[in-house]
């Protein structure tokens, strides 16, 4: 094949060369956030800054643009065609904006995020908004060139670069359906939940114990540990390349469930790229799909299978082991424990039940910003809005626990967000396709027999890497498109026994 | 001064964005060996490969000759004019040798180090000669080439590459000196430590203990935790960067002294490392002076400092500390058991007085071997008649625990042999210095004051860098050139109580 495809052989060089530095810079990265000691940081900065110069060297190459064209031109298999639909989109994510609109948005990233860390706790939203107009600006400004690049509108062309075939309309209208059910679900879970008695299991949790529980339910999930491994972070992340998976976590002496929780969701996505295609890897086609799709891996262990009532029996002896035996690790209040709802301001501590309606909430504020159709002075009156009629909550005056609490505007990066919830409703998809599949799938859950669960995810997402684009994607897993009767009929059947 | 010098500026450009790629290769080194689990292998080898790539063509950039020569007529003050002499070193280390030559010498040495693994252990050594002839060929053509390039001898050529302006005519004549007294010494030595009664700690020593221990020590030797980490690997070693020492250890439960020196040792190394000039990092200038003097200050903490009576006398009570109280920790024997003397077979278990044996011994073989005067054949007669005549010890058929105890050699490495024992030297030199400096630095050292040494440390040896090259590097440290005289004073102070 490769003979007969001088310009793709070409570019599947670059791409390798491209892979490699990535391995490096990946790792480095894992490095900064997981074992740099302080004094490092200046010249790790200014050694990152370097690597991450001659990766965008590589990427706009002006000698890729010539082989793009002229390799369409090549006769192709089919995997090579996605390949190079891959290398196009890369392509085109490195080479799209001008350096100087580049430099501008960190520049101007770097300085908001940088003010906001003390602005935050001193509640000045109108100190923050002198910085954040002018990110809003440049992000419009960036989202106008991938519009003009792509044929997309503003909104849609940032939202492609995180799922790709994804349109915001196709958003609003599974969005749209959540609005119509939620904030009712919202309201019988809480009330179904009033009298529930939860004991809420005492520590301390010592940091050894809890790493050691961590390691064995990593190992129950199949997590590989001779292609990666488990380490300490501020931000607990999934980083490291797919041949040697960097996971990290933090641990709070007081609460074992937090850094628990977190490892089997940092799980989900080591698991994906521990089972990436090998034959694929190196190649723009051999990359996790999206960040929707990998949001389904991680929340089809943490929320699907970890929070299942099967499989927090399979939890509780584990952690009556590592921690000593009370009665708060029973199974069923454990599970009570794990599927507690209540409304709250803040995203990162949402349940699973209530974080739709965080992320709902910023799509509808986001979207109508880049479009043009607000300004970034309309936003706490429109959060405050939504806030009040998603889940109850009046956050007004409150920017500190409200608009200002995310650091993802802040520097800049408008159009992620929605992937949280695509996640969630992706892997409630899964599972209900694995229950036709495999019908009794919970009772084998239930006795510890994870293999159809991992086989079903293998097979639909794992092996696919990318490619196919998102919808599609998702077509070929579950045999129809995106459909949120799934995530609401999963919240239903857990949340209210329905 | 730049504004004045734009090759210069330009090379001082270069080699900065050389000193990134080398910060993120170490880091990339260090994980390898400290972090990597072992499927990690594979795609770690393409990237640093990759990466190793991009550091040679950065070194070999036509570019570079053309702006050394032309900087050389620049207007450069001292401190610049040092910095253009070891840019050219660098750009001559790199650009001396063809690609071909390079090629085939990794390929040889990969082959019989490979190899070498199991024939050492069957004591192979007429299979070991077959893929080493090819190695001593390459060396030697290697030599030769270098030899052309800088107007020295063949394995001067090589030697300088570790130790600048060191020569073979020195070495000789200071172990032609260390020769004379040498086995004289370790025969009186052995004499006087056969009656001594050394109680031997008794184990087990928990590897959580022993870690707490050498951090503590590291800690009492001015370690900076800011500014680096330790770490275990399979084989100990400093590496990282100057602003991020990563330094690593082996424990074994049984034995507490190996990796308690060991990580001294490797302190010694890191605070070279850690306290080189800031303003002259990124530049060949800012770089620790040579492999020699670098040992020098592993060998200033792990020899002259650590087995020292009065550092002796700081370690007892915090081995009793993290260990528990036994006879065996009380100082004067602690003293007696790190300073116990015997002549072995084997260089890297060898104690601080037989040690230079070993090195002598080397060093007399490789260089007649690398000048064309005996052939590989001859080695193992060499070997055996010099053992015996050093160390009173028969290697007669014994391979494995003779000259084929190194991978120095069998990797092609040729010429850093001397660069253990002239380290040393160097030490014993900077205490005998030190000594005339601070008269009661001995007792200093024994109240736990160590200020005066990492003191003169610094001033002499570590704020240097690579302003000189090696022998005016010692001059000015110590005022004169290096003198054995001063080792043997030593060995003779410590082992004799002479």
């Amino acid at each position: 094949m490769m003979s007969n495809n001088p310009f793709y052989t070409e570019l599947c060089r670059a791409y390798t060369r491209l892979y490699r530095y990535h391995h490096v810079a990946s790792m480095i990265g894992w490095d900064r956030n997981a074992m740099m000691p302080p004094k490092g940081n200046e010249a790790r900065a200014a050694a990152e800054a370097e690597l991450n110069a001659l990766i965008h060297r590589t990427r706009t190459d002006p000698r890729l643009a010539e082989w793009l064209r002229a390799a369409e031109a090549e006769p192709l298999d089919e995997v090579a065609r996605a390949n190079l639909r891959e290398m196009r989109r890369d392509w085109r994510d490195a080479n799209a904006l001008p350096e100087s609109l580049i430099e501008a948005k960190t520049l101007a990233g770097a300085r908001c995020e940088h003010a906001w860390r003390s602005q935050r706790a001193a509640n000045d939203w109108r100190g923050f908004l002198e910085n954040f107009r002018e990110v809003a600006r440049l992000a419009r400004e960036e989202a106008q060139l991938l519009a003009d690049d792509t044929g997309l509108t503003r909104y849609d062309a940032l939202v492609d670069r995180f799922e790709p075939g994804v349109r915001a309309a196709d958003i609003e209208r599974i969005f749209g359906d959540v609005k119509q059910w939620l904030p009712d679900l919202i309201t019988r879970v809480q009330v179904k939940q009033r009298d529930e008695k939860v004991l809420v299991p005492s520590g301390p949790f010592p940091v050894a114990a809890q790493r050691s529980m961590n390691l064995a339910v990593m190992k129950l999930l199949g997590f590989d540990f001779d292609a990666g491994r488990l380490d300490e972070s501020v931000h607990p992340f999934s980083g490291g390349v797919p041949e040697d998976v960097r996971l990290t976590t933090r641990y709070r002496e007081d609460d074992f469930a937090q850094s628990l929780l977190g490892t089997i969701h940092e799980t989900g996505h080591a698991r994906f790229e521990q089972n990436l295609p090998r034959a694929w890897l190196g190649q723009p086609i051999g990359v996790a799909r999206s960040y929707g799709i990998h949001e389904s891996q991680s929340l089809s262990f943490e929320m699907q299978l970890a929070r299942s009532r099967g499989f927090v029996g399979l939890l509780a002896p584990m952690l009556a082991g590592h921690f000593g035996s009370q009665p708060a690790f029973e199974g069923d209040n454990l599970f009570r424990l794990f599927t507690r709802v209540k409304p709250g301001h803040i995203r990162v501590q949402a349940d699973e039940v209530t974080y739709p309606a965080h992320v709902i909430l910023r799509f509808e504020i986001e979207r109508p910003l880049i479009e043009g159709e607000i300004e970034a002075e309309d936003i706490p009156a429109l959060w405050d809005e939504k806030m009040q009629s998603l889940l109850g909550i009046d956050t007004r005056g409150d920017f500190r626990n409200g608009c200002m609490q995310d650091a993802h505007w802040t520097e800049g990066a408008f159009g992620y967000f929605p992937s949280y919830t695509l996640g969630a409703m992706y892997a409630a998809q899964w599972f209900a396709a694995m229950r036709r599949a495999v019908p009794d799938i919970d009772a084998r859950i239930a006795v510890g027999d994870l293999a159809p669960v991992f086989e079903w995810l293998h097979a639909n997402v794992w092996s696919q890497a990318s490619r196919w684009d998102t919808p599609e994607l998702v077509r070929r897993a579950s045999g129809e498109p995106l459909n949120p009767a799934h995530f609401r009929a999963h919240l239903e059947t857990r949340y209210l026994g329905a």
